[in-house]
C-alpha cells in the first residue's frame, strides 16, 4: 500500500530544540546583563522567522537573528565580545555530538527491510550532512533529500523526481507545519510524533485532525504499532 | 564519448565574486575607521577557511567571519551599528539580482539539445536555489546537486547516484579547487574557465597542466569550440 518511508530528521530521529531552547537561554543572560527582560524579548521569534526569507533555516540563521536582536533590544549598547559569545555559541551548536533518539535505530532497521527509506531535512546544509553521517543511520536509508523549505512544492518535487505517487507515500515527523500538513496536501500519509519537542513555529493552527491518512503517535516507539494498526506494515514475528 | 556535462553556477554561469569583493570593500571601510588598516588585515582569508569547518561555504559563512574579525582586529571596540552593517551587507548579498554571463544562455540550450546537462554548486542552500531559480537557465538543467563541499568523494557520490563512468563525465568550471582538480583525480573530464573571476582560496597550487582530460578555456563563449575540437561535440550547422 505504501512504496516509500520518509522521516524528518531534527526532533524526530535526534536531539534538536533542546540545543536551540538552550541557547536562547544563554542569549537572555546575556540581555539579562543590560537590564532586559524576557518579556522584552517576547517577539524573538517573529524577528527569527522574518529573517527566514533571507538566511533560511538553522543554526547560522537563528545566531544571526539573535545577533540583529540583541543590538536593537540593547539600543546598539551590546558589547561586542557578548557578539563573539554568541559566534562561539553558532559553532558549537554546529560541531555538538549527535544524540539519537532511543528506539530509533532498530525501528529504521526493521522498517528498511520492507520499505526503501528517504531523509527529508531542512537547516544548513553542512550541519545537516555532518549530523547524518555522525548519526550511525545512514545505511538504513536509500535517499536523502536537504531542503531549504517543506512546502508542498517541494515534497512534489520530490515524489514526481523519484516516481512516487502520492497515495503511496508515509512522512514520519514530529513538525505539523514541515512534516505534515504539506503531505496530507498532496494525499500522501503523514504520522505525526506528538510528544517530540517542537519549536512554536513549527505548530500549525490548521486543523489536521480527522483528515485522511493522518496517523499519530506519541513517539518513535509507537510507529510500528500504528502501522501494523493502519495495515501499512506486516509484523515480522 | 561522454554522457553528461556538468556546470559550476557561482562565476561559472553568474556573477558572485563581484559582491564578494564589494562586500569585502564596505569592511575594509568599516575597520578604517578604528584605524585598522588593509595590511592588518591579510589574514582575514585565512580566518574565512577556518571558519568553513563550521559554517561551510557562502554568504552567512563570510559575513559572520567578517563580524568575529571585525570584533577581534578592533579589540572589541566596533560599535554595534556597524555590526548591524555587516548584517545587513548579508541580506543584501543574499537577495541581489542574479546576473548571468554572456553567452551562457545560448551556450546552455545548444549543449542540452546534445547532452543531458547538471548543476553542481555549493554554498548556502537557499541562496543557491533562488539564484538558480532566477536565472532563468532552470530549464536547461536534467539535475541539481547543492553540496556542502566539492571533494572527489562528494563528486565520486553524484557520479554513483546518476551511475555515470567518470571518463563519461565532464566538469566546467571557474575554480581549479572545486571544479578542476577534484574530478581530474577520478578519470572525468575537466574544462577550466581561466577568465573568470575566483576567490584566490579557490585556486590550487598542484599542477593540473598536462593532465589527461584537462581542458582550459578563457570565457563561456569558447566552450563550444574547445569541445568540437577534442571531438566532444558536433557543431550543428
Amino acid at each position: 500500500m505504501i512504496d516509500w518511508i520518509a522521516f524528518d530528521a531534527d526532533d524526530t530521529l535526534w536531539k534538536n530544540e533542546e540545543y536551540y531552547l538552550s541557547g536562547r537561554d544563554r542569549f537572555l543572560e546575556i540581555l539579562q546583563k543590560y537590564g532586559i527582560e524576557i518579556e522584552d524579548i517576547e517577539n524573538v521569534d517573529q524577528f527569527e522567522v522574518d529573517n527566514i526569507q533571507y538566511f533560511g533555516y538553522g543554526v547560522m540563521s537563528f545566531v544571526l537573528s539573535m545577533i540583529e536582536i540583541g543590538i536593537e533590544l540593547t539600543e546598539e549598547k551590546i558589547h561586542p565580545s557578548d557578539i563573539q559569545k554568541l559566534i562561539q555559541l553558532a559553532k558549537e551548536m554546529l560541531s555538538h555530538e549527535v544524540v539519537v533518539f532511543e528506539g530509533v535505530s532498530s525501528l529504521l532497521e526493521k522498517l528498511s527491510a520492507s520499505y526503501p527509506l528517504m531523509l527529508i531535512t531542512k537547516g544548513d546544509l553542512l550541519h545537516q550532512q555532518r549530523k547524518f553521517a555522525a548519526s550511525g543511520l545512514a545505511q538504513y536509508f536509500r535517499a536523502t533529500e536537504i531542503v531549504s523549505d517543506k512546502s508542498p512544492g517541494v515534497y512534489e518535487g520530490i515524489l514526481n523526481r523519484y516516481s512516487i505517487e502520492p497515495g503511496r507515500f508515509l512522512m514520519v515527523g514530529n513538525s505539523l507545519r514541515s512534516d505534515i500538513l504539506p503531505v496530507l496536501e498532496l494525499g500522501c500519509w503523514a504520522m505525526h510524533l506528538s510528544g517530540h519537542p517542537t519549536w512554536s513555529h513549527e505548530d500549525d493552527p490548521l486543523n489536521h485532525l480527522g483528515q485522511e491518512r493522518y496517523l499519530e503517535v506519541e513517539g518513535i516507539s509507537q510507529v510500528i504499532e500504528k502501522l501494523v494498526e493502519v495495515d501499512l506494515f506486516q509484523k515480522q514475528s
